[in-house]
């Protein structure tokens, strides 16, 4: 086994603090990766603070990982020592079930291991990457592109993917309309993907002030969602709309402006529910209100390779993990554009 | 004008009575149609006791129509005097909006011309079925397959293309499991079209009563659907759920039950709201939540014909119209297997 040093969640009310812990040895298929940055995801928190009511404790949370192949087992094909690697929200699965065979992993049946707070078939629970290692099978690390600062890009292993994923699954293209609810760390990446893939982007936010850098960030046009005359001029008019809101809100202004066969999806499971949806909202223009979750393995090298090739990466805000514990406030403040990055060389 | 008699309903909170209006002369791209039979819709009632808010009285209900062509218009191409046609749910649609040039009139944004209760453009408002003969562009006329039973193929032009279109839409076919819940006049229509479609057939109820009944329209299984060990054990096994329940009832546990890509597909639209939608249900498979709305009038023609080459009708109880309030108050009480059937020979 390997000791590793990271930061973990105690219980659901304290502080993240330095956390000690081990990892197995890299096996024929593993890389070691030293990591060097770490994201920081919503999901990070509601898992610290247990707000899924299914956190294993002591947890150390972080699925949006670049690093450094340290060591690669004989058998690794994709990586050898010294390579950049990233690894998301998955370290394993069934590999035999209709989704896992389909490459839509995030799906398994057989049950999705997820990089932190998930059972271990090795033993013990997965340990994400607020930590300086991380060991895993060379199947669920990326090879990421060499353009990309590797800080700026760690967050498109779970945004990027949580977004890119549903704007390809719903064929989003030149020539249509796709409109983006809410420009946090998620919604700010749908933008420049959604702007990528050529779409008209729409930018729908309750902050007039926010105007400027959904332009900045590839918005065509942006839409103050309260100001019920800017919404009805867009009635029936959207081919999608990417909802990255994860608090509860109204959906059924949103469904109004889908035309014909569009789909609004949603990327978050709020606490409280989302008011009733109006049935009327999606019969009379057979549209569709859907979900997404993150990507397979093949898809999340798909968009990676996809960044490199548009030059896309997040916009971040690099901290030391002594300040973890701040950026979870800040995070809940929405005071971050638009995502905290962890520099893992502050973490001794 | 021609002199035509018919039932109108007069306001919300009187039974239907005798009424007796006039409609245009055919011109040259109508047909006038003798009407022999006229199925009644739930819509007929809603819009009778202006349930939807919208009703213009007197109101003539009825968009089941099928009948014997006594005129055909000097530039009518489709029909001659003296064959079945049938009449849908639609009269008009403006033929120029992007949902009419892709022959799915039911979305026109011109402004779908319904065959009853709708503005009439040659003035004052469409009337429909519950009458001796009307009077429509050949365009919204249907070829009848001369092997269906006039009486029993009437109920196709409402419940068989509701049903029909969001299955083809959605490409049901063999392999997959299909899902419908109801079992009243669209429900028992889903099943033999799905039947037909050669998809796993799973009806949804709550009555062990129509257990039988369902396996003789085409049923595969039949779920209970407030046994709770019965239903997880479908749990992320369904393509596609059909739900033909017109009242509030909560959708999640049907949600739970498709699989990956899955979707749950609404035909109606209840007074009050479904409870509120849990996101995780479409998340966590990337399922949907649409809605669907009849269907184009080339899909209508092409429903038809996939009827008349698997031999697919309701199950009707003919009635004489002087029984149409009775019928109302049958329906309401799901007193009818499945569908009422006006019999316009009755009317004088």
């Amino acid at each position: 086994m390997i000791k590793i040093s990271g930061y973990a969640a105690k219980d659901a009310k304290s502080p993240l603090v330095p956390f000690s812990f081990e990892r197995r040895l890299p096996g024929d298929h593993d890389v070691q990766i030293d990591i060097l940055f770490c994201g920081i995801c919503h999901s990070d928190l509601h898992t610290a603070r247990n707000e899924w009511k299914h956190t294993l404790y002591p947890v150390v949370p972080g699925h949006e990982i670049i690093g450094r192949v340290v060591k690669a087992g004989s058998q690794v094909k994709k990586f050898k020592a010294g390579d950049l690697a990233g690894v998301g929200c998955m370290v394993g699965s069934c590999g035999t079930c209709e989704n896992c065979r389909d490459n839509e992993e995030q799906f398994c049946t057989g049950g999705t291991i997820f990089t932190y707070n998930s059972a271990d078939p090795n033993g013990g629970v997965t340990y994400g990457g607020y930590s300086k290692a991380i060991v895993v099978n060379e199947k669920f690390a990326f090879q990421i592109p060499a353009n990309l600062d590797p800080a700026k890009a760690a967050p498109l292993l779970c945004a990027g993917i949580t977004t890119y994923s549903p704007l390809r699954h719903w064929k989003v293209s030149k020539g249509q309309k796709a409109g983006v609810v809410g420009l946090g760390g998620l919604g700010h990446m749908a933008v420049k993907i959604a702007h990528a893939l050529e779409a008209r982007v729409v930018v729908f936010t309750t902050s007039p002030s926010k105007k400027e850098e959904a332009h900045r960030l590839g918005a065509d046009e942006v839409v103050i969602s309260n100001d019920t005359d800017q919404m009805q001029k867009h009635a029936g008019s959207f081919h999608f709309i990417l909802d990255t809101v994860s608090h509860s809100h109204d959906l059924n202004p949103y469904l109004n402006l889908l035309k014909r066969n569009g789909v609004m999806c949603l990327l978050g499971a709020p606490e409280n529910p989302h008011p009733p949806v109006s049935p009327g909202n999606l019969i009379f223009k057979r549209g569709s209100l859907a979900g997404s979750l993150i990507g397979g393995v093949r898809e999340t090298q798909g968009m990676l390779d996809f960044c490199g090739k548009h030059n896309i990466t997040s916009d971040v805000e690099v901290i030391p993990i002594q300040k973890v514990n701040e950026a979870y406030e800040r995070m809940l403040k929405s005071d971050v554009k638009y995502r905290f990055v962890i520099d893992l060389n502050s973490l001794k």
